[in-house]
């Protein structure tokens, strides 16, 4: 472990977290649990050309890394409380360093999240996260419980960093509604509040990483069901929609990753008080379709047609 | 998350544990802790050309990866009970998936630890693991505990590592001692067994990764005292000495990194009791040296002169 960069990010993370009994700079953390306590962990990687383009700001990457474990943890339900990260870097650059420990601190600092480990080495720029954090046992929010019958919504809006990283590939636009898209890219943020306020309603969850289709496909494997959606229903930006025509912005929204929103289902009894929750918390929830019987998720047009697929989601090695 | 390459280590890996309440298939997994514990958590990256030479089997990989982290669980007295992996492929290759899974799992058997979560991205190859253990409250060992009079010691033998480091590197023997010698590169034994015997009799312990010299100096610097090391009783492999001469082989053994071996200190009226326990688990433990006030550490040859050093470890950022 290189002190020197973990510290740097270390020094602008939570420092007063009682249940950190020894943090960086031994050979591993020494951490308490909660009484009453499961733990939630996942881990997730960034790699330059892969993940995000050349050159992106060390300082929305040090925010992204970070965003997109956070969202992992928002899906299951769980409270935040420690990471590890691990940073492969083609050279010791204190600006690229002091950039990402900023986005990092910034984002972790709204949930008190302390770094706990870390490790430096040299390579490729690559950037894994794995997160911690607490959920009451039998309480997380899973991806195997929806229901024939369940309502399926999102958080927030979709296709949004589809979007965006089509005007960052074309370059040139920089209005606000442009900033707007690209932004998402660079900037998810995590529904933990959102993910929080599911617990003991929603039947199934999953954040919308890879694209809807996707991920809520993931959502019926899981539960042996399968969804219609209604693409008249998908919650598109304004910014989407003036900048994109309807079926471009529809692809997006259905296809396109990196929304990191959440996808769940909820029984339509409780359909209505968890809109209210969720409006309450800022990101509102839309209904977007059912749970059916069968497998795998339709998509219906405003004339009740089934569309037509090209793009299933996001897959590193293909499908 | 891709569930294909991952599942091909999951599937080898332990699946008999109670305490993982949802492995891997998730956004995240749930796990349970034991009470009265406190949770060990530590996380180590590899990267080909820099920790490892390219073209190294990846059966080798997979253990290598798990001994790194373990042999930092082992440091400080931990239970290994659990891992995430985040695995970066150039491309999909299932024979080095598998053969990474096999080396992996071999390992991960030996402690009944299982693989609750993974990642698996495109890039140049770059392996990072996070795992954690359990330990008793009050009960790690850290670096921060030495004492001015308590004696060093170290587990089995040191330098194997960077002498199969220069084998592989100029190619030709096949010999016995240098396959033992190569071998203690790629398939590092972590000392788990050995950490666990050191709780309540080692003032402090560390793992030797980045050669003794740094990673002593690092529980100097901790425990605010300096160390003097003789040259006469590092411990060496026969095989070592038989391959390089004194020099070499003493060079290797102080600056050396990649053994993985505990370098702990002990008061000195609990030595010979900790060096039966040793004994007993295989790897022994040989006495280098003491704890003194000042900091530093100093290496003195047969004759009682100071040594120079040119070596102080390895750094992947340089001083």
């Amino acid at each position: 472990m290189e002190f020197s960069l973990i510290d740097r990010i270390r020094q602008r993370t939570a420092q007063g977290r009682d249940d950190v009994r020894l943090g960086i700079g031994d050979d591993a953390a020494l951490l308490a649990m909660p009484p009453g306590q499961e733990l939630a962990v996942a881990i997730d990687t960034m790699v330059e050309g892969v993940h995000f383009p050349i050159g992106t700001a060390a300082v929305d990457l040090g925010w992204k890394a970070l965003a997109v474990n956070l969202s992992d943890l928002a899906a299951m339900g769980a409270t935040p409380a420690w990471a590890l990260l691990a940073l492969t870097l083609p050279n010791a650059d204190a600006a690229f360093v002091d950039g990402f420990a900023d986005g990092f601190a910034q984002l972790a600092q709204a949930y008190r999240l302390a770094l706990v480990g870390g490790d430096t080495t040299r390579g490729t720029l690559t950037i894994s996260v794995a997160v911690h954090g607490f959920v009451p046992p039998g309480k997380a929010l899973t991806r195997a419980g929806a229901q024939v019958g369940d309502v399926v919504l999102v958080t927030g809006t979709l296709g949004d960093a589809a979007g965006g990283l089509q005007l960052v590939q074309r370059g040139g636009r920089s209005d606000a509604q442009a900033s707007y898209l690209i932004q998402r890219i660079h900037r998810p943020t995590p529904r933990v509040a959102a993910g929080l306020a599911l617990r003991g309603h929603a039947s199934a969850c999953i954040d919308v990483s890879d694209g809807l289709l996707a991920d809520l496909g993931h959502i019926c494997t899981s539960s042996h069901v399968g969804a219609e959606i209604e693409a008249a229903l998908l919650p598109r930006s304004s910014a989407l929609l003036d900048l994109f025509d309807d079926a471009t912005s529809c692809d997006f929204a259905l296809s396109g990753g990196d929304d990191y929103e959440l996808c769940f289902t909820v029984p339509p009894q409780h359909v209505a008080s968890v809109q209210t929750d969720l409006a309450r918390l800022g990101c509102g929830a839309a209904r977007i379709g059912r749970i059916v019987e069968g497998r795998g998720v339709n998509v219906r047009d405003r004339e009740g047609r089934q569309l037509e697929l090209v793009h299933q989601g996001w897959d590193h090695f293909g499908a």
